[in-house]
């Protein structure tokens, strides 16, 4: 970060800015191959035009890609139209009146505000003394109390939480099924977690796991719990398969939290690239 | 933007979030039939699975997407990879040669690191006193400096600049050509504009047109001097499709610019939602 | 076509096309930019993978493509599933609850047979004296009986009749809108000419236009009759866009029609390549 | 098939047609999640309208389809441009060249012609007493001189042989990965069956399994024989991933193959659903 030296501002954040800032960065590049749930249209994204398929009389040439992916693919975020409960999304309409003409007008991604806000990341295996959480073990609310307290981060209304258990480890595994965990399992939090993010009206919370949601092993997405009560039941959104790990490794546990989903009209997510940013030193 | 009363922070960035700021949006929604150039593939979004196709047998039940659209779609950022001249990419690299393989891995999109700096927005057309720029119209680095000066908003190495022309109005045109301007012609720098930035040494620049070029009546894309001069001779990324105007209506010409491009590994571009965040009051 | 020499087959199907046939091909080319409608996903077809960008070690090395399109693009063929009146498919299934999960399981295009059957061309203009119907040109039964008198073809139960107008002399104009004809129109059958084909108990019936139906000038698809009689109301297969001009030049009349449907399961149509094969000589 | 009766064709073909035909479909049906080689893009369809989402003033409604997926997927047809060799393709032409502008004009698979002509199935293991072919077996010139003497079916030039393995079982396998094979090996023909069909100058060759080729177990892809001997060396179609049990079932080793592949400008392959047709009776 190369702060600009000849202007002085008066603005409070741009002046915190150019004195100097860190920004990590929480989302997982997005490459064929990578691993994703199957339940989701796979990523692809080929060049149509190349570099010398076409060149201009003026020696120029462009060149451009086609993308085609899931919105729920890669580090992404859940828009509350993404999950409904005995045929109600959040707030009571009908899940499947809404979704008539292909699109979720009322609750699609589009109508997530960019947030810019205060972020927490509770490292809760850093908090146990653990490297990982171990495959399909439950994020308890003592554990989730204990990291807070540990970390000295108290977490509040309108805050953006990342759950880290460490799992982020398996992306990058040859084998691409271990970081989705059908057979093995995957930590994270249950209803009862849930419930405690909910109970601290915390704007959106985040994991480095491909759903947040503790699946047990074997389990598969037979029951998504922290889905239904943070989506459904209080509005809260869900960012997924994020990178935790290089702001863990800062210790960096507090933070601003920002990040713009694709206002994608209609959508139930987005992919996103969120950021963790803090004054330097 | 309610900030969390709770906790005291001592990151001064934080502090700032905390205080209170206002955030622009400058990104357009992406729906289906918006204006795009026929350069790129059309954007699509369907609904592979709505509320109600399959039901768990505990009530609940997800809804997911697939997009389909090229990267250089909507809001969105050029990569340095986009554009060769004389069959060489910015720095030198062989054009051909680096797309092998069906993809940019040099100049590639995820390169560009997401962005946290002083953002300068020049309201062109304020400054001169129009509504907006008309069609086909050059701005100059005479009307770049007038709009400084009347903004007292210098440019400096680092800025990301964003230029107005008020084109912005035809995005939602029932005829969806007329923002893409291929008969009208469209407003934006040329040669001489691209070159007052690249002195300036800034780190991105972007508009509020199909593209950061001034197009002129008829000619279609049959030469893109500002693409040459900032992309492949200043590796200076562009940023294209903005939305302009609400910040421009609030007179907010100097702000912290956030930016975080898709990390799409090998790709050209990336659809963004740019930021302007200023502290309130 | 080279027949075997070699063998002496007791086959008589096989025996009278080694005896010699031509074969007409009645499906037009599919490209990027091709006319289609509007209604319909855009056809693209990439080179993910170009030869030269993985060669194996013994020197082999594959191209492959990626594949986006609506079902109803180019020369297609609609399934019973495309159409419902009053919210009923043909046969009287709820049309909504039939596409819950996804996909049209009863009526989808998996669902059609391959045909191999009488085939019989009306070529209107040429029976009424025209090098082409004109715009908007409503094709009736008066017409379809005096094509079939100076042809001498009667249509009978079970076959395929396909009704030339002479439209699809517009399939390759630089203006990619005239084919589709929103503003100017398009000629082919109404509900007369519809009725005139289910009375005869027609198989599947086939145009040279974008859809099989008289557009009339400016009034796009705001009703399109022949499509509910023939596939809601009588289950009458529609294949569109077809290139009859080649077998009209060659004055054939009836035929063996030939065309397989790709079972795309759930799906509403397909892209075909329709054949009309005779004996030669 | 129901012959129309009212009419007397002096068309040799037509009338052969008309006393009644068998018709076997050799194309496999197209679903989300069939088994398929992972080289290529992923078969996905979706509903982006269904009946209800836009009901017209009238009542009636559409439904349409958005596919995505590579052109070697399902029962499909190589073109001559899918394979080279040391940087040729068939008949000499630079390869890498041949795919410049992002499409194979010259042998690309719109150019090949519709096929009507005489077909022969070989069932190797129904000549060898076996169900079917082991995995990784190798079809060898004397199990298809075997197949040929106890059938009793010369294969002469022009001809389209399709050799059965009964590999085929293993479609439908909850075990995607069965049939694509990579750790068990596939059977089929390596160089000396290739050359064998070569020598017979055959026009196309198919097969039921995932690729026309022995697969040796753990080997993948790493060399392709008789894809370098048929396509790059003879000019020879390769159709793969057949439906060749129900024809064997009915022991039909000779008849009237008919396919037309997508003519899908410049690209590598295309989706078919060829067909087998014999006389009845």
């Amino acid at each position: 970060m190369t702060a600009t030296s000849h202007t002085t501002t008066t603005d409070r954040l741009l002046a915190a800015v150019q004195a100097g800032v860190e920004v990590y960065d929480l989302g997982r590049r997005l490459f064929f191959g990578m691993p994703q749930s199957p339940n989701h249209p796979a990523f692809l994204l080929t060049l149509p035009r190349r570099h010398g398929d076409m060149v201009r009389a003026d020696g120029g040439s462009a060149a451009n890609d086609l993308l085609v992916m899931g919105t729920h693919v890669g580090t992404h975020v859940d828009a509350l139209a993404h999950v409904s409960q005995d045929g109600r999304l959040h707030g009571g309409a009908d899940a499947s009146a809404a979704g008539a003409g292909g699109r979720y007008v009322e609750l699609g991604v589009h109508t997530i505000a960019p947030m810019v806000r205060r972020g927490v990341l509770l490292d809760v295996p850093a908090a146990l003394g653990q490297e990982f959480s171990p495959a399909g073990y439950e994020v308890t609310p003592d554990d989730l109390d204990a990291t807070v307290a540990r970390q000295g981060t108290p977490v509040g209304a309108g805050d953006v939480v990342l759950i880290r258990t460490g799992w982020g480890r398996h992306f990058d595994d040859p084998d691409r099924t271990r970081y989705v965990g059908h057979d093995s399992g995957v930590p994270g939090v249950g209803a009862d977690g849930a419930r405690w993010l909910a109970d601290r009206r915390v704007h959106a919370a985040g994991a480095d796991t491909i759903a947040f949601e503790r699946l047990a092993p074997g389990a598969g997405h037979s029951a998504l719990p922290a889905h239904r009560i943070l989506l459904v039941e209080h509005g809260i959104y869900l960012i997924e398969a994020m990178d935790l790990d290089g702001i863990a490794a800062a210790g960096v546990h507090e933070f601003t939290f920002v990040m713009a989903p694709l206002p994608l009209f209609g959508a139930t997510g987005s992919p996103v690239r969120p950021l963790a940013v803090v004054s330097r030193g």
